[in-house]
């Protein structure tokens, strides 16, 4: 099985349609941390140049990787000033708990 | 060196028990996140349809990696409804402060 | 493109000055993560033997990830018993939401 890790560092107010965009296209699993960060323009009215934003990971296999990017880019563009990433990284291996084994994500 | 990162996205109860099992398994190096997220099952209790969870990652030699796998699997079965998965991602490579050099995690 | 994400573990007091050589080392993006871990000392004055840190990740290409690797540890050097690691992950992948393609970090 072809893994991957989709990575996308977005504004937290994406959560919510994220969320119900990613059920749609089938997605078995989420993973939500609160991260603060920059991109290409640093926040100057920030303390420390930063800005809250959310990480979601989702490992997928390798063929529906296209798909839940464009999910993603077409939820977060046209808010928040288009602020946001997407990366994709490979996985090698990927086990489920109730199963003891490994497992399609 | 062949090196991976251990990533285990579990319940926040099995923290102390992962640390006891992975010390005796000289893993020396863990990072701990407080995620929150949903696997097979969105939470339907919870407002945004996640759970609170652990992200725990270990970065490892490749011959470790099938021990740790199965100490993290055997730890989070039989509690939390078996919630619960491990990744394994690949690692180019990795280096300590304290050496200034590459080094084996 | 040939990409690579730096992922550096360290004390949360290093942030500051990361953030400053970072920008001089023209960094266009920078994720922060409050975590907590150990590496090869457990803190035994914690409960769970783990100490507060942030996790930086950084997205780049890959012919800049020497360069980036140096600074970090040069930055963490000399402070907080020179604790911490960085690491260097492959990246398949890398989209920015402004331009609804790829893109270089």
């Amino acid at each position: 099985m072809d893994l991957r890790c989709v990575v996308a560092i977005v504004r937290p107010e994406l959560l919510k349609t994220l969320e119900g965009r990613l059920a749609i296209a089938h997605v078995h699993g989420l993973t939500v941390t609160r991260v603060k960060g920059f991109g290409v323009h640093p926040n100057p009215f920030s303390n420390d140049c930063t800005t809250e934003h959310i990480k979601i990971e989702v490992f997928v296999q390798s063929e529906r990787v296209d798909a839940l990017v464009q999910e993603i880019v077409d939820a977060a563009r046209g808010t928040s000033g288009d602020d946001g990433i997407v990366a994709v990284l490979p996985v090698e291996r990927f086990f489920r708990v109730r199963t003891a084994s490994e497992a399609a994500p």
